[in-house]
C-alpha cells in the first residue's frame, strides 16, 4: 500500500489539474440548454476511466443524460466493488453571489471552489484516481465496476431502467459511494442512512390575467396572498408539518437510537454563528441533529409571482408559484407522500383561486447496515488513514438511487463520503478541501484491500 | 364646434398613426436601461404639442425623467386649463403573455393594443389632438397649458419640485386629467376620488448563504416559509388588514354615500366571468364597488426567493423578497402608513430571521368636488357627446400628483377619463378602444367651451 500512496504523492498536482478540467464543464442536468456540456462531461469521465486503467469504458445513451459504465476485472474469483457517482451538477444560481466563476475552479486557502467540486465530481474523481494509483502499482485487490450517471440532481430518472437492463453486467458484491459528508477531518464519520425526497411544484391562479392592483385590488383574490396563506398553513405553531397523513408511516427512533445520534459532536453556538443566524428553527421536541437527520421535513425551495424587477409595478398578478420539497424517513414512500401532498394542497385551496400541483423527481429513504463487511471495511480504512474510528451518522440529504440498487440489483451500499457540511453544495461558492480530496484518494485503496480480505475470510 | 369635429373626422386616420408612433417608444420609467427611450418620448411629445398649435413647448430636465411643458395663451383674460398627463408607461412584463409586441401597436377588433395605449399615452394624446382641432378651426375657448411628465408610474418623484419652482408659469384655473376610466360607453362616468398609495419592498434573510435543503432543512428557518407566514398574517379571516394602526385615520363613508356608490351599474356574475374567477374575495361587510373604490387595501405585487428556474433544485435559500402596496383612502397619509407598516413588519418577524423594509413611491388620496364649474363643464361635455349624464364614481387607482396640484398650485382637478376597467392597464395586452380615443378628442373641446362659459357667467 505504500507504493500506492507514493504514486499518489508523485502525481497529486496532475490529479488536481485533471479534476479542474472536469469542473470546467457546466454539466447542469436541470438546464436543457446545457445538454451539450453534459454529454461532453460524460465523454470526459469515460476517457478518465480508461486512462486510470479500466479495460472497458462506455458512454451509454438513455432517454435523458448518458450514463458512463466502466470496469476492470482482474480475477473473477475476487470480490467486485461497484462504484457509483455522478458527473452532473446543480444549477449555479444565484450567480451574483459567487466569488469566482462556478465553472472556473480555483484553489483559495486550500479549498477548491467550483460547482461540483464536492457534489459530486470531486468525490467521484477520487475513485478514478484511486483506481489509477492501484492499477499503476499493481495493488488492486478487487474487481471494479463504475456507474457514473448524469441525472442525480434531477432524480436519476433513467438509472432505474439502466439497472434493470444490465443486471448481469452490474453484478457485484457491494456498491461504494462517495457523495455524502463527514462531520469533520477531526471527527471522521460514515453516513448510515439517507432521507427520501418528494419534490412538488404548485401553481395558484387567481384572475385570468394580470390586473391593475388599484382597479381590482381588494376585491379579487391575489394568488400571492393566497399561496402565502396556504404555505403558512403547512407548518403549525410547533413546526410540525400539516399535511393530512404525512407522519402516518414514519418509523420513530428508539430512545437508544436517539441518544446515540445525539452523541455526535455538535456545538449549537458554532452552528448558529457559522450560518449567521440568531436562532435555529424546527420541529418542537427534536434536536438539530434529529431535525436534519431522522425527521421528515418540508422546505420551500423557490417562490415567484407578480413583478420581481427593479422598482415598483402595481400589479395584481394572475399566478403565483412555489417549489416545495419534502425529505422523507424510513418507511415513508415518495409516491404516497406526493399523492398526499397533492390532495391536501387541493383541499386547502379557497374557491377564489384554482391550483395545479405537479411532481418533480422523488426518491426513497434508506438505512445502510453497520454490521456488514463493507461497513467494517470502510470503518477500518478510515481508521487507518485518519487514525480514529469513524462515527456512524444519519445524513439529511437524499440519493434516491441507493434504494434502487437494493431493489434492482440486491446490493447494499456503503456511503464513504469525504465532504463537509459547510461545503456549500447546492449553494454559491461550493468548495471541497484539497486535503479531503487527497485523503479520499488515499483511503479508497484501503477499503478495497480490507473488503477483499474480509470477504475471503 | 361643428367645424372642430369635422376637422377631427377629416384627420382621424393620421391622429391614430401619430399615436402609434408614440406607442412604439418603450418609455418604461421603472427600467433605467430604457432612459434613452424615455428621453426620446419626451422629445416626441414636445414636437406633437408644437405641431398641435402650442407657441411654447419645452423639455425640462429633472433629477429623473424630463417633464414636457407647453402653452398657448390666446387671451390673458380668458380662463386657463392646465392639462396633465404622462408619457411614461408600466413595464411590459410578463412579456410572454402579450398577443402582439407591447411596443408594436396594432388595431384588432376596434381596439388599440400596446403598452400605454390607455395609460396614458392614448388618453394624453387625445388632448394634444383636441388642441389641434380647436387651433385649426379657431375654436379655442380657453388658454391652455400642458404638463406631461415621465415618472407617473414610479411615483412622480420630481414633479413636486417642478411645481414648486414654476408656480407662476403654471397659474391656471383648473387641472384637467384623462388618466382614469369610465364605467362603459353606455354608462359614461367621472371619477371624483382616487386612492393614495404606499408601496413597500421587504427582504427576509435567514442563513447567510443558500443551503442544501437536505443537510440544513428542518433546522434552519427558511426565509420563504417565514415570509409566507408573515404575509399570511397581514389579512385576518375577514380579510381586514392586520397592521397596527392601519385603519386609525380612515374616513368612513356615510350610509347615504355608500348607498349612492352602490347604485353604479355592476353585475357580479359578469365581473366574475370576465375575470375567470369562481368567487370574489375581500373585506367582509363591503361590496365589490366599495372594496375597490372607498376601502383601503393591501396587495402583494410581487414575490420571489430561492430557485425559480426550470426543474428542481433542493436549496434552502438565504433570502426571500416581496413587493407589497397599500391603497389609501381619505384621511390616510402615505408616509404615516409606510412607517406603520415598517414597524409592524419588523415587530412580527421571528428571531430566526432578519428583515429589511424599504419604501418605494407613495401618494395621497384625493376627493374632487362635484359642485364646481369644472365638474359641471365635464358633466355637460360628456352629456353632449354621449347623450347621457355621466355618473360620479370613486376610482380605486392612484394618481399621486392630484393631491400635489392642490397643495402646491392651489388647483382643483377634474378627472375626465375615457378608459375602461378592462383595458388591461398594468397588464399584458393593454388596449384602448379606438372609439374611446375618438370620443375623447370630440368631448375635450366641449369641456373647454363650457368651462369658459361657466367661468365668465
Amino acid at each position: 500500500m505504500q507504493n500506492c500512496h507514493n504514486y499518489q504523492i508523485e502525481h497529486k498536482d496532475r490529479f488536481l489539474n485533471e479534476l479542474f478540467d472536469l469542473l470546467r464543464i457546466p454539466s447542469v442536468s436541470a438546464d436543457s440548454t446545457k445538454n451539450k456540456d453534459t454529454a461532453q462531461c460524460a465523454e470526459a469521465v469515460k476517457n478518465a476511466l480508461l486512462q486510470a486503467g479500466c479495460e472497458i469504458a462506455e458512454v451509454c445513451s438513455t432517454a435523458g443524460h448518458p450514463i458512463v459504465y466502466a470496469e476492470k476485472i482482474i480475477d473473477p474469483s475476487l470480490p467486485t466493488i461497484l462504484t457509483y457517482g455522478h458527473y452532473d451538477v446543480q444549477p449555479p444560481d444565484p450567480l451574483d453571489l459567487w466569488t469566482s466563476g462556478p465553472f472556473e475552479p480555483v484553489v483559495v486557502d486550500g479549498k477548491i471552489y467550483a460547482r461540483g467540486s464536492c457534489d459530486d465530481k470531486g468525490q467521484m474523481f477520487m475513485h478514478v484516481k484511486a483506481l489509477e494509483c492501484m492499477h499503476a502499482t499493481n495493488s488492486l485487490a478487487c474487481n471494479v465496476k463504475f456507474i457514473i450517471e448524469g441525472e442525480e440532481e434531477v432524480g436519476s430518472t433513467n438509472l432505474g431502467k439502466f439497472l434493470e437492463d444490465n443486471k448481469e453486467k452490474l453484478k457485484a458484491d457491494i456498491v461504494l459511494v462517495s457523495d455524502t459528508s463527514m462531520i469533520s477531518m477531526e471527527h471522521p464519520s460514515i453516513e448510515t442512512g439517507l432521507r427520501g425526497l418528494a419534490y412538488m411544484e404548485v401553481e395558484v391562479t387567481g384572475p385570468n390575467r394580470d390586473l391593475h392592483s388599484g382597479v381590482y385590488g381588494g376585491a379579487v383574490a391575489n394568488p400571492i396572498t393566497i399561496l402565502s396563506k396556504m404555505i403558512a398553513s403547512l407548518h403549525d405553531e410547533n413546526n410540525h408539518i400539516v399535511v393530512d397523513g404525512f407522519y402516518d408511516d414514519v418509523q420513530e427512533l428508539t430512545t437508544a437510537e436517539r441518544t446515540a445520534l445525539n452523541t455526535a459532536p455538535f456545538v449549537l453556538e458554532e452552528y448558529k454563528s457559522e450560518l449567521g443566524i440568531n436562532n435555529v428553527w424546527g420541529e418542537k421536541g427534536y434536536t438539530t441533529l434529529e431535525r436534519t437527520g431522522v425527521r421528515p421535513t418540508m422546505e420551500l425551495n423557490g417562490i415567484w409571482g407578480g413583478y420581481i424587477g427593479e422598482g415598483a409595478k402595481t400589479v395584481l398578478p394572475s399566478k403565483a408559484f412555489a417549489k416545495i420539497s419534502m425529505r422523507l424517513v424510513p418507511n415513508q414512500n415518495s409516491h404516497k407522500i406526493a399523492e398526499i401532498f397533492t390532495a391536501h394542497f387541493n383541499k386547502i385551496a379557497p374557491d377564489c383561486v384554482s391550483v395545479k400541483v405537479t411532481e418533480h423527481h422523488g426518491g426513497e429513504p434508506v438505512v445502510t447496515p453497520t454490521d456488514s463487511n463493507a461497513y467494517k471495511a470502510a470503518e477500518k480504512a478510515l481508521e487507518t488513514t485518519f487514525g480514529k474510528k469513524p462515527i456512524p451518522t444519519r445524513g439529511g440529504g437524499s440519493i434516491p438511487i441507493i434504494a434502487l440498487f437494493e431493489k434492482t440489483l440486491g446490493l447494499k451500499t456503503v456511503l464513504m463520503g469525504f465532504g463537509l457540511d459547510n461545503d456549500n453544495i447546492h449553494s454559491p461558492n461550493e468548495k471541497f478541501d484539497v486535503v479531503n480530496f487527497y485523503k479520499g484518494i488515499e483511503t479508497i485503496p484501503y477499503f478495497h484491500k480490507y473488503f477483499a480480505e474480509m470477504q475471503s475470510a
